[in-house]
């Protein structure tokens, strides 16, 4: 198996209210077997996702914590109105969990590249905004990715936020490995694999928000089961609450 | 840019003193500018980092542990001899820092795939491992892998744990964006990516352990700075304790 990834040339900045499939229409041949990598910020910037911080009035609770942390109030109330819990907030850093079930630093909202709008948000539904890219491309699945840092890692990866047509996890455990013995614990999480992919062909600055992956055919799946939904740990099942 | 990633065809069971980078070369041209991801599990085997269960004597703690959570004691004694920390011990599952500062499940110790042996630890210097399966396979990289499991995500992926020849990280926060306006907390962690976007081309179960990656010319590096020991983030710095 063979794996290639080229990113998309030529996309232009994109507004409120463009057409993205259009605009990634026509950059690379785009077939049913291919996926699309696809960064988020495009997708929440022609969704009309994005917020003016200038029209932003901050409560009491934004102004405490940007004291308290260093930051502008109007950009915590934005990202207080993006989740439904705040798991931590120290030095500087808010970790989120957003309306998805993401868990993520200021709930994935981002203040760089964003041109006009001071905040660009995630997407409110992004498995609902991969499978309409999936289907006006006519590719076999789309990811939507976003810059996540981890705890305990330097650095951040490429996360899958949303999907479709691809199966986002892949469980192994019914495989037997070379020996018999039953694979413990190898559910993989093929969809953060391709977004982390993904993100090495292409420069953040560089303009190049999608990236086409060829050779994931065994992966693709047909009708609207999975979703990047299925990433999210129940917060139950989380020890690091 | 492009990015083509293979998996190394015909690699055989790895033993303990086995010449690894002999039983890897010659499967694929190998080049000075190809990156090679290799599972860890056949590095740890063939640096006889492997323990049989049936010489391990668990102590105290280790029956402790392994009777609150339905674990054989004798991994738990050998999770504990690998580990500097117990950093979670929840539902069955040992979250521990390795000796090396890795956070990981059952501190990197496997029981799957491990033939004769019934435990296989985490290479011992994972980076030095790296480098020299570089220098003996005449590759730019080698990057060494394991698979994690991640707070609030579903699945597992692909991360690097040594890493040789390639920038572990690559800093953009001194580029400006296409605005013109810093590029905030911008730190890509590329060698997780590259184990990330290696593991898709990969069956866990199909004996292939090795990947060659062409296209990241640009992420390569001289001498032996960086390693996957810049990955690991102080734990002074770490919200999740």
């Amino acid at each position: 198996m063979t794996l290639v990834l080229d990113a998309l040339p030529g996309v232009p900045e994109i507004r409120p209210g463009d057409d993205l499939a259009a605009l990634l229409a026509g950059r690379l041949e785009l077939g049913p077997s291919d996926v699309l990598a696809v960064a988020h910020k495009v997708v929440s910037k022609a969704e009309g996702r994005v917020r003016s911080l200038a029209d932003v009035e901050p409560g009491d609770r934004a102004h405490a914590l940007a004291a308290e942390h260093g930051k502008d109030p109007r950009h915590v109330q934005v990202i207080l109105d993006e989740s439904v819990e705040l798991v931590r907030a120290d030095r500087g850093r808010l970790i989120c969990r957003t309306r998805h079930g993401f868990v993520c630093a200021n709930a994935g909202v981002d203040r760089s590249n964003t041109g006009e709008a001071d905040a660009v948000l995630l997407p409110e539904h992004p498995d609902a905004s991969a499978a309409a890219l999936r289907d006006a491309l006519g590719v076999g699945a789309v990811v939507i990715t976003d810059s996540w840092g981890r705890p305990w890692r330097q650095g951040q990866v490429e996360v899958a936020i949303g999907c479709a047509g691809l199966a986002p996890v892949v469980d192994l455990r019914s495989a037997a490995d070379r020996d018999g013995r039953a694979l413990a614990a190898t559910v993989i999480a093929i969809a953060d694999e391709v977004a982390a992919a993904a993100d090495l062909v292409r420069g953040k600055a560089s303009g190049e928000p999608a990236v086409r992956v060829r050779g994931l055919a065994n992966y693709l799946i047909e009708g609207t089961s999975g979703g990047a939904a299925a990433l999210v740990r129940p917060p139950e099942d989380d020890l690091f609450r």
